[in-house]
């Protein structure tokens, strides 16, 4: 059996997982405690099961970053502020850690102001946005997070790629039930699940993408270069990428639209301007906390308790199924999916690092 | 040539309806002032060509405000505020005239504070939440407005209906282009498209319903009673209608999903417990408002720039058609559907009017 094999039939703990990616980011001349956060973004996705957003993406975030898109020594600054709101230039760090220290801005503004929005420019793809809202769910509030990305979906009535998938997330505070994380890009599938399939050679749905005349098609490997993703719902899931963008760029002072070009596809050596945004709510200023949490309770188990729908595979709160998965992994570790280990290694090889030796 | 025929041929401008409406709503018990604003909320919704969230509904709301599920004496009221918040109880007033008034909280908070939330509990259906959202654009300021409505579509999984259709809508304003006013319900279509097609004897597309086993049907004459709408790309509507549900309901106090009574299908003497929330965000605040208006207006250029698609219907912004047919309206009047019609002739009849006195 060759180290290869070995390595993709075991299970990996989220500890080896970070001791690695950290190791990553320091090789590339980040410091510890910025490559500690990052790592706990990338890591806590995968442990939730959300691979496509999660480590299987620092080999390329590292690749720009050794190329200058992304400057490893940056420090995210809020430039303009008021007591409910901030502007924060990201100055092209590690998103990961722009999109920490934003949620954390905004967390505290919230703490006195009840709510709270902040807004980012000069950032890149930050992974999941729902780890984001969630920081504000275990604080106590409600949080809402928005990124635009490059144009990869196509604009009702257009062809070719017009405005981003744009992911929209929130995250709720809970009492005895799992908090609730809402994580959703607005095509109709994430880009990271047109890649799972074409990565498998796989054919896709024929609502995930079109043509570059605005066609659909099953061909997962049109895209990204000759297809673009379809908007979730047509002209609703159009409207709701725009909201995202508007919030996320045009208030943020970030790139928007074509002014935001692809962490993956394009020069690595060049930033990739996009922006975000986040909505805090510190809920125990409008409502007794516990009371809040028992009503969400109360929603959450009127849900749960709803009759099963012929062929139904269980009824699930936004997040309950990661929930789950975190705990599996904290138990057990994880398997990674083929892509995953494939571009660890990969990432191992570009900075120097033996991947298997940080395995247990 | 009947009267009845005349009618429906005629154009009526927005005066005439107006006037007939605050005629109803005076009948009614309603003062003036507050006949005046619901009024122009639901006439400026058909004037738009959203005609299933205009006048279509006088009827039935002023039928419940006659039983005694709408008070039409009272006056919503702000029960618990903060710098940047409130929470309004509308005490089962018209809904129209109660979300005017969260939505003007809202802007006078934002003023203030950068950004402001309001919630609202006790109220009904409040028509299009695109008319408050575009309240704040008039203003210079972004709105979103959210509200539950009464279970009538399915959760994944499940059988029957769980959550509301939930509406969200945002607003931004802009140079000079027109505002970008986005109203959306969560389901694949509003309920309001599902009634249309029911009253013209139509079939629907198999997305749009759900019957009481979860199985697709194309019969719109199950809904409501044997049918439920089905969510915006299933599992994503579900989410976006359970943040609506968060904001409007758990965190305002309203009641949610089942605490919510239909105000077309139950007891009209009983009050159906609705919730609303609304956030505004004061652009001038963050950016000076002339360089936010052409941001936004290099985004909506840069949208309507793109190459068509191959049977493009033409690239539209939201709201956009809206404006569109706004103006047409101003400058001709407008053509009301047999069914809103219907209404207002039945309507008349309620109240003890006759419809005809009021059009020219």
């Amino acid at each position: 059996m060759g180290k290869n094999e070995k390595t993709e039939n075991k299970r990996i703990t989220p500890e080896e997982l970070k001791k690695f990616c950290v190791a990553a980011m320091l090789k590339c001349g980040m410091n510890e405690e910025a490559s500690q956060i990052a790592a706990d973004v990338l890591i806590t996705t995968d442990a939730m099961g959300v691979h496509s957003h999660g480590t299987r993406s620092l080999r390329q975030y590292l690749k720009r970053m050794r190329a200058g898109g992304l400057d490893c020594k940056a420090v995210p600054e809020i430039i303009k502020q008021g007591g409910s709101w901030a502007m924060v230039d990201g100055h092209n760090a590690l998103a990961m850690v722009t999109g920490h220290e934003a949620m954390e801005i905004a967390i505290d503004k919230a703490k006195t102001s009840g709510i709270a929005y902040v807004g980012v420019r000069n950032s890149c793809h930050f992974g999941a946005a729902g780890y984001y809202a969630n920081m504000a769910a275990q604080a106590d509030m409600i949080g809402i997070v928005m990124s635009n990305v490059d144009p990869n979906m196509t604009i009702p009535g257009t062809r070719g790629r017009g405005i981003g998938s744009n992911p929209l997330a929130y995250a709720v505070p809970t009492g005895k039930e799992p908090p609730v994380v809402f994580d959703i890009a607005l095509s109709t599938v994430a880009a990271g699940k047109v890649d799972a399939a074409r990565f498998e050679g796989k054919t896709i749905p024929s609502d995930w993408l079109v043509d570059l005349e605005g066609v659909v098609t099953t061909d997962p490997q049109l895209y990204p270069k000759n297809a673009a993703l379809a908007p979730l719902g047509s002209h609703k899931g159009y409207g709701l990428a725009l909201m995202v963008e508007i919030f996320s760029a045009v208030l943020s002072g970030a790139a928007a639209l074509s002014g935001v070009k692809s962490w993956v596809l394009e020069d690595a050596g060049n930033p990739t301007f996009q922006g975000h945004g986040f909505i805090v709510i510190n809920v125990a200023d409008m409502m007794p906390i516990d009371s809040f949490k028992k009503r969400m309770d109360e929603m959450i188990r009127e849900i749960k308790g709803l009759p099963k729908g012929k062929d139904s595979k269980g009824i699930f709160l936004p997040g309950e199924m990661e929930w789950q998965k975190r705990k599996e992994t904290m138990e057990k570790g994880m398997q990674l999916p083929d892509e995953v280990l494939h571009n660890l290694k990969g990432l191992a090889e570009d900075v120097g690092l033996v991947f298997e030796e940080y395995l247990n």
